[in-house]
């Protein structure tokens, strides 16, 4: 093997600030099933929703920081705040092409919306930074943007409550006024978001087109492998490790949920000392 | 005026992961009005509850030094987690009298109980950590206790809903294991649980005895500070700041809540790098 096809074999790093950027690994293990992944979840230090665009660049910087020490070959940033707060200036950083769920995520929900409306439910720092507005914007001064901040959906879907009575009632609060607003698309602008899709959907009903930027990053980052000659040619072979897990903190807490929602159970996730990165 | 005299009128050092000890705060600031205090609130690093104990000491320990550098004649840590995990090694660091939460709250309970079955409502870390049960065990080995996480209540309390039917229906369920094991005392084992005590008192009935260990830790503390002399004895004078509030990020979310739950308003919270301690 020469250089260049090891570095084909190399894996992907996917990172958040904890259990909800397992829902993009998710998707790109579904799509890409020969990538290799490297994900860290920061669960010492999450949620990231509610600190600081500052605090939120400089652990971005060490995550990346230790990803580059495992030889990835390029970065997902499967986190909405991250995404808002870093990733233009964590792009200017790397020599590896790196993306964030928002772009996707945005581009998708403007390929679906028909009159222009769409609606955006995520974290309060992912609406309070307003990136998806700033992106679409960019793109199409016409589409109007409706932001809703949801706190208690990331508690609500980690304490498992995906179908409840009480999510479903939470919900209907939180989108009320989207659903007055007449958007026809939502971005679930938060990873945590996909496990309550089906209770999201019913209450803003048929009409409203719900987008996924974890299904749509999983795709970027598949076009964007191909187009780069990146790609995993073949499924890695029995005794490589296909999917390894690193975690700040708490290693057990995060293997119970990625056990709930990944369809390989994870053996077990590496606590590191992401402060030294 | 000589050293010890200025020693009585240094403030008291308070910290928390974040808002939650402000009840603790709040109870200090009406048993001890004469009292100046120095808050640390964690906000960058919140919640501790879901962290393992290496994180909740190495945290714990650079907020007391931090606090001594504000010359603070003792320090309450009214954080339950903190507590748990770290007082007991923190009484063996710092020569000013260092007061948790856990033991007062406990104590009281104790005291309060006729049927010797204690409930504790919390964190899942407080709860894993056992430490009421290991206080009060080793001080009456009769006594039972039944320990519940309510993993959602913080949340709910930081999203403003302390009197609403969403919290009364999470709280029933969380709350019908404790009212089916007969306890006649339950301990709000968190601080944030002070905001929605009423609906846990309705919904565990009158025969309960609630005990609040922000109140019982004030107590405390006015006893140890008269005990050794260290008590502040008239108010500052005009001119003197009476209350510093610190976080280690995004200080207007910290101030917003603190406003809604202190009688003082908050003029502001200054941020500091803890990791810098």
């Amino acid at each position: 093997m020469n250089g260049q096809e090891e570095w084909h074999n190399s894996p992907i790093g996917v990172f958040d600030s904890g259990v909800g950027g397992l829902t993009v690994a998710r998707e790109i293990m579904r799509q890409l099933p020969n990538e290799r992944i490297v994900y860290f979840g920061d669960t010492a230090r999450v949620p990231y929703g509610s600190k600081s665009k500052e605090t939120v660049m400089k652990y971005s910087r060490q995550i990346v920081n230790f990803l580059m020490t495992q030889q990835v070959k390029a970065i997902v940033v499967a986190c909405n705040t991250a995404s808002a707060y870093a990733l233009d200036e964590l792009e200017h950083e790397v020599d590896i092409p790196i993306i964030g769920v928002v772009r996707p995520g945005a581009k998708a929900a403007m390929e679906a919306t028909k009159n222009g409306k769409i609606g955006v439910i995520a974290t309060e720092a992912t609406i309070n930074s307003g990136i998806y507005n700033r992106y679409i914007e960019k793109n199409d001064r016409s589409v109007k943007i409706i932001g809703k901040a949801c706190p208690l959906f990331v508690p609500l879907v980690e304490e498992g409550l995906w179908e409840d009575p009480v999510t479903d009632e939470i919900a209907r609060r939180y989108l009320t006024e989207l659903i007055d607003s007449d958007i026809d698309t939502l971005i679930l602008g938060c990873t945590h978001y996909p496990m309550i899709r089906s209770t999201v959907g019913r209450i803003m009903g048929k009409q409203v087109t719900l987008v996924n930027p974890a299904y749509e990053t999983a795709r970027e980052l598949k076009d964007m492998l191909l187009e780069k000659g990146l790609e995993s040619e073949h499924r890695p072979g029995l005794g490589t490790e296909l999917y390894r897990f690193f975690v700040s903190d708490a290693a057990d807490k995060f293997q119970r949920f990625a056990n709930s929602i990944l369809t390989y159970g994870i053996l077990s996730a590496k606590v590191i000392n992401i402060d030294e990165f």
